[in-house]
């Protein structure tokens, strides 16, 4: 399906991005998403101990089903700030609902930042009004810039198709790559539709969308505290059930659209120079591939190979070989693109300059056979370049 | 227990580090450890699924737990190298066997270097005949210099005790840490004893050793393909059987040896520039203590943290989070060495000034107490600095 990536609007969503103050920088930190009433939703969250207290309200108010609005701030992750942190959500969800009277159980709050600093209420509470006087269905660029911290750009990604007789669209907007930056965590994506469906199958649907979408992503293998991924259905093309082959495309239009957000998240990755697909098949079952492709995609030194555009077979072998899933080296087949650097447990060696040569493209894609079944699996990851570590250590408290 | 870092006879063995041609660099590159005669012997192998062909050889001969002579060789890993490398390890064996009039069966081979990559068998010959005139008990230092790749410098350490009335000396070898530089795999490490001793002991001290040693370091977390321990036993020293207290004295003496040969790997890790010790505390088993200290020890942000000598507890506080371990963050306690950061879920921000002035030292202790359990787990770590990125990607095939 084809995804286009300018912002725009789907029916039945307004959205705000404002500048409240809450980040040291004179930009966008505050962002609003807003239905016109109570609409079906799900969300994904992460799996980390140490969760953010909005990630924490957020999960427990998405069990119902629905939401209203969606409060995103950026400057400040709200996390590792104790009971203090809780009560600032709540408030926060609170002051947004009187605005748009109705329950405060409906405005679903998201936090992106520092660690353990909580934003200034008063300038939240003046940044809210800006954002709600702001509201407009054309405004989901200013939203994409609002929930931006280390990102150098926007992630936007939208696509339509004809189902149950009606046009439908979904798109995204997603913010931040893992945990990224100095004391910034989180990947945050919002993803909207115009059709009418209810939120167990928006559940569902989220829930096949992610293993091919944001949970085949790596930038670090740093899991973050605040990683949140909604997706709401304000049901304005009031199409018919979606059911059967309609259902299978609205799956697809979510795949499609997280698959690309995802993808422009490990693009813009921290001090990332090169976005690399790493591709397992020939394995005997998915989770055996998907183990060996995460573990070759988070290897620092397979990563700095990467970067130095170093074809180097035994870095990734050792790598597949690191995770506990038993293969045969004597069968491994790796490609770089359609180049093969290995094949019968040895290394090409004429073909690794033609290799070396791929490797020097801003994309490409590392395929390794195990030869021992049908199942494959995909991650996406970046390298490991001077930057990364520029970026990430180049901080004092 | 003392270490002495110098190196030194250990009665019944003799040593020898020559240059056989099997690199490329003038240095030594082939080392001999020759027992007077087959003595008791027990050894750890990588759990990596790609094993070098010397590998699986010594993981096989070491089963009858007992040799008479180390090979080992850097310059070739002699890895990923088909049915090809195992020949070649199989007539390396018998070439030294055959010099040393045993059988070939009492060979242990091990090789360190580039992976995909045989190395020139008459070269390794002549050199082996080089390496047989040259054995004395006083070789120790030349055959670890032998067995060096990356290394800066070369590890020894020992330490001697009284136990059933005799002098024991316990002392060891070691190269590399982790995968580590452009295409060179292995952490190799060698423990001579004088102690009579028989092989089921050797088997039970070293899987003892381990934990708190070879298996508590990292530097990038990357398991090579070609790691080989081996712990083996003259009986020179002509001790009555170790038991009770005695056999505790010889386990606290390999564990010495141990510890300090790995904590020389990672003080010596690639481009680092810190030894960081990551201790957790408070944690209701042992195995939750090890898994939340190894996801923190190998964190890439964590990492960056501790070259930028910055007291990141969010970083910190979100890999522990990360490892599927249940832990509460209201109840986290973080110090760098002594000064307190985090407590009851809050960073404690007055304090990070003077953890940031600890930082700067060559050597530090990240401890969290989880206030759990009363269990714990360390284990040592190194900062990801720039050089890394440098040492690993400036190489082109």
């Amino acid at each position: 399906m084809q995804v286009q990536l300018e912002a725009g609007p789907v029916a039945g969503f307004s959205f705000a991005g404002v500048q409240a103050g809450l980040k040291s920088s004179d930009r966008k930190d505050l962002g609003l998403i807003v239905a016109e009433r109570p609409v079906p939703a799900a969300g994904l969250f992460t799996t980390n101990q140490v969760k953010a207290a909005p990630v924490i309200l957020a999960q427990e108010r998405l069990r119902a089903g629905h939401l209203r609005a969606i409060a995103a701030n950026s400057g400040s992750a709200n996390c590792f700030t104790g009971r203090a942190g809780m009560k600032l959500a709540q408030a926060s969800c609170l002051a947004l609902a009187r605005e748009l009277k109705c329950a405060a159980e409906l405005v679903i709050p998201c936090s992106t930042g520092v660690i353990g600093h909580r934003y200034d209420f008063e300038r939240y509470q003046a940044g809210l009004r800006m954002a709600v006087d702001a509201l407009s269905p054309q405004g989901m660029a200013d939203f994409a810039h609002a929930i931006m911290t280390t990102d150098t750009t926007a992630k936007i990604a939208r696509t339509s198709f004809r189902a149950a007789g009606t046009a439908i669209t979904v798109a995204g907007v997603a913010k931040g790559a893992g945990m990224i930056a100095p004391n910034v965590a989180t990947m945050l994506s919002f993803i909207l539709t115009d059709a009418a469906i209810p939120a167990a199958a928006l559940r569902r649907t989220l829930a096949a969308a992610a293993p091919q979408s944001f949970n085949a992503v790596t930038v670090d293998g740093d899991m973050s505290t605040n990683d949140t991924v909604i997706l709401a259905a304000s049901g304005a093309a009031a199409n018919a059930r979606l059911a059967g082959r309609d259902l299978a495309l609205f799956q697809e239009a979510v795949n499609a659209v997280t698959h690309e957000l995802a993808r422009q998240l490990v693009f813009d990755g921290e001090g990332a120079t090169k976005l690399v697909t790493i591709h397992v098949r020939g394995a005997s079952s998915a989770t055996a591939a998907r183990r060996i492709a995460r573990q070759i995609a988070n290897s620092p030194l397979v990563k700095t190979a990467f970067f130095g555009c170093d074809p180097n077979v035994g870095r990734i072998a050792a790598a597949a070989g690191a995770c506990g899933v038993p293969l045969d080296p004597e069968r491994l087949e790796l490609r770089i693109d359609k180049v093969k650097i290995a094949a019968r447990g040895m290394i090409l060696v004429d073909a690794l300059p033609a290799a070396a040569q791929r490797m020097h493209e801003r994309q490409f894609t590392v395929t390794l056979d195990l030869k021992q079944g049908k199942q494959a699996a995909s991650m996406m990851t970046c390298d490991l370049s001077h930057d990364y570590v520029t970026i990430n250590a180049e901080y004092t408290t």
